[in-house]
C-alpha cells in the first residue's frame, strides 16, 4: 500500500495492520494518522477485508505522540483559534483539518466509521494515543507484556481520539476519571479487572488469539449483516430514546431478510451452512448510511 | 385473558407472564408479539398488578423466531421499503406498524413504557428474540438450565427488540460487540460474569426466587413512586445533561411529597409502616407523561 | 467561611469539606444544601484548592433528608405546579429555584460544574440525598463503616440529586434499577461489588486515602489540564456522536498545547519536572465554557 509507518498484510479475509516503527516504539506521527485513516477506509471499502487486526512491530504496541519531534510536536496550526461554532462550520475545511482537528480524533473516527470488526492485539507498550486510539475498536486483547497507560496529565494537556466519548462507555464514569487523573500505567491485570481488555493471553499467543477471535466474528457471517451490527451497536446507543433504535433495526432487518437473510432461514430449516452472498461495499440497504 | 400464546396469572399483586408454546419451545410468532403488547399494557394500567415476572412454559424460556413456518417469517411487507424519514413520518400507519416495525422493537417499547417493575425469569433457552426480549426488562435472574444466544449474525440478520439501545447500557460497549459477534450460547456463569443477570438461581427455585424479588421490590411501596422510579431510571439516564434529568425529578419530587411522600415521612417518624394510598393507573401527576 | 453545617479546610491544596452536624447524623437541610452550593463554588474559583475531599463529621456521612423538622421536609412550595415547559423557562427564576427544583439536584449541579477533582470519602451512613450527593463526584471511597441506602421508595417520594442520570452511568441499568426498587442499605462489599465504590478502607485510614488519591489526582499536573479533563470526561460521553466529543477535545488540546503542554513536552524531553504555571480560575481558554 505504500506507507511508511504501517504494514497491511491480509490473511484468509483478516487484515493485519501493524504500527511499525519499532525503533520508535511505534510512536504516534502526523503520517501514521493520515496512513492509518487511509487505512481504515481501505479496509472498510475492500471486500476482500472481513476483519481487522491492528498491532505494534516490537516490544512495543504505540509508545504515544513521538514527543522527540520537538516544537509544534501536535502537528496543529498556531494561528488558528476557531470557537465551537466555527470549528463545527468549517470542519471539512482543509485548514482546520489539519491544523486544528486533533489528529487522534480523525484516526478514531475511521475506526468508528468502518463496515469491519476491528481489533486491538496490545502486545506492549500502549501510552497516550497508543492507549486511546484502542478505543473505537470493537474488542481489545492484551498480551501479558502491555502496559496502557492513559498519560496526558502528565504533560498539561488532555485525552483526545474521542477518549473522552468511548472510555466512560467501555469502563464506567468512575473508572475513566480515576485513570484519567491517575495517568498511572495499568498492567494487563488491571486493565482487565477494569473491563478495558477482553482478555489477557501469553505474549507468544497474542497475534493467532486474535486471529481466532475475528474468525470467530466473520466465519459463516454475512458482511452486511456484520457491517449493519458494528454500526448499529456503536452508533445506536448513544440515541435519546429506544425508539431511535427501533427504527433503525426495523430498516436494517427489513433489508437483510430480503436478502442474506432468506439464505440464512433457508440454511437452518435445512441443517446445512448458510452461503451468503451480500458484499459490505455496495450492499447494505438503501437506508445506508442512516446518520 | 384470552390469549392463545401466553398465560396470565396474578397472585398476590405480581402477574407471571408465562410463554406458553411448550411444544415450539415457545417460539415467538407475530400473535405472541401482539399479545405480549397488550398483556404489557393491560398490567401497565390494572392497579391489581404490582410487578410482572415472565417466564416460559416447559424447559425454554423463548427458542427464538419461529423460522419452521417459512416464507416471511420476520411478517415483514414485501413491497414497503421507506426511508428512515418515511418511517418516522408514518409511525403509526398500520401498513407500517405490521409491514415495517420490527415486532419485538414494538414488544420492547410496551416494556419500556409499563409502569410496573418486570423481571425475567429465564428457566432455559433464551436466543434470538428470547433473549432480546429481556432487555427491557428491569432485572434478569437465570436458572442454572438458562442458556442465552444473540445468534442474529448466524442466518444473516440483524440484531433487534431495541437491543442495540439496550444491550450496551446494560453490560458495556466491548461485551456488547463480542456477544453479538460471537453468537455464542452463553453459560448462566457467563451472563451473570458479564454482568447481563443479576444472579443465577437452581431451576427448582427461580419462580419463587422472581417472586421474591418481585415482592421485595413492591411490598410496603408507592405504586406511584415505584412507577415514577422507573420512567426516571430507564429515560433520564440518556438525556444529554443532568439538568435535564433535574427537571424531572423536581416535578416528581414535588408530586411525591404532597401526595404518599407526606403519608411516608409521617411514618417513618411515627415508627410505623406507611399506608399509601397512590395508585399507578390515575396517580402520577399532572406532569405525567412527561416526553 | 461562615457555614453553620459544614467546615472547610484547606490543607496541601486539598479542600476537606465535611458535613458537619454530628447530633443529627449531618441530616441534610435547605441551610446545608445552600453552604454546600457556595462552597463547590468557590473551591472551583479559588486556584488554592486542587481538589476537594468530602466527607462526614462523627460515625456518618449523611444519614439523608432530615425529616425531624416535620411539614414540608423537601422545602418545596406548596403552591407552584409548574408544567415541565414552565420549569425550563422559569429556570433561574427565586421563587422556582427555591420552591420547585430539588435542592439535592441544585447541590448535584454544583458538583458537576466543579473545576476540581471531587471524592467522597464515605465514613459511615450514606442514606438518601446522604448517597445521591455522591453520585456526581468523581470517585467514591468506602470505610468499612460505610452504609449505602438509596431508600427513596420506603417514604414514597423519588430518587433526586441528578441520581436518576448519574446511577446508571456509574454501576449500569440494571444495578441502578435493582438497588432503587429494593432501598436496601448497602454494605462496602455490595457498593464495591456493584462498582458503585472504587475502594473499602479502614475506617480509621479512609481521609488518609482519600488525600492520598486527591494527591495522585493533582501533584506535578496542570490546574487547567485537570479541570478541562474532568468537564470532557463527565460531559462528552453524554453527547450524541464521539464527532461531538472530537470538536471539544480539538479545542482543548489547542489550548493545552499552546500553554501549560508545551512545558510538559519540554520537561518530559529534558527529564525533568514540568512547572505549570495555568490557572484553573483564569487559564482554560476562550472556548471554555463550551456549554
Amino acid at each position: 500500500m505504500g506507507y511508511s509507518t504501517l504494514s497491511w498484510q491480509i490473511d484468509d479475509r483478516v487484515l493485519t495492520l501493524t504500527l511499525n516503527r519499532p525503533d520508535q516504539l511505534n510512536a504516534f506521527t502526523t503520517t501514521m494518522a493520515e496512513e492509518l485513516i487511509d487505512a481504515y477506509h481501505r479496509a472498510s471499502a475492500d471486500d476482500a477485508v472481513a476483519a481487522v487486526v491492528v498491532t505494534g512491530a516490537g516490544r512495543a504496541f504505540c509508545a504515544g505522540m513521538d514527543l522527540s519531534v520537538g516544537g509544534n510536536v501536535f502537528g496543529l496550526d498556531e494561528g488558528l483559534n476557531p470557537s465551537l461554532e466555527q470549528l463545527n462550520t468549517l470542519w471539512d475545511d482543509p485548514a482546520i483539518v489539519q491544523g486544528v482537528r486533533d489528529t487522534g480524533g480523525r484516526v478514531s473516527l475511521a475506526v468508528y466509521d468502518c463496515k469491519k470488526p476491528v481489533i486491538a492485539a496490545i502486545n506492549g507498550a500502549a501510552v497516550g494515543i497508543g492507549a486511546t486510539m484502542t478505543l473505537p475498536m470493537d474488542v481489545r486483547l492484551a498480551s501479558d507484556k502491555a502496559r496502557i497507560g492513559f498519560v496526558f496529565g502528565r504533560i498539561g494537556i488532555v485525552p483526545e481520539a474521542c477518549s473522552t466519548w468511548f472510555l466512560p462507555r467501555i469502563v464506567g464514569q468512575q473508572q475513566a476519571l480515576d485513570w484519567i487523573y491517575s495517568a498511572d500505567i495499568l498492567t494487563p491485570e488491571q486493565a482487565l479487572a477494569g473491563r478495558l481488555v477482553k482478555a489477557v493471553v501469553p505474549a507468544d499467543q497474542l497475534l493467532a488469539e486474535a486471529h481466532a477471535l475475528a474468525h470467530k466474528y466473520i466465519d459463516g457471517r454475512s458482511p452486511v449483516s456484520v457491517a449493519l451490527m458494528r454500526q448499529m451497536l456503536l452508533r445506536n446507543a448513544a440515541l435519546p430514546h429506544p425508539r431511535d433504535a427501533h427504527a433503525i433495526e426495523s430498516l436494517a432487518m427489513l433489508h437483510t431478510s430480503r436478502n442474506d437473510g432468506k439464505e440464512g432461514v433457508a440454511a437452518f430449516n435445512d441443517k446445512r451452512a448458510p452461503a451468503f452472498t451480500g458484499r459490505a461495499s455496495d450492499g447494505l440497504g438503501d437506508f445506508y448510511p442512516w446518520w
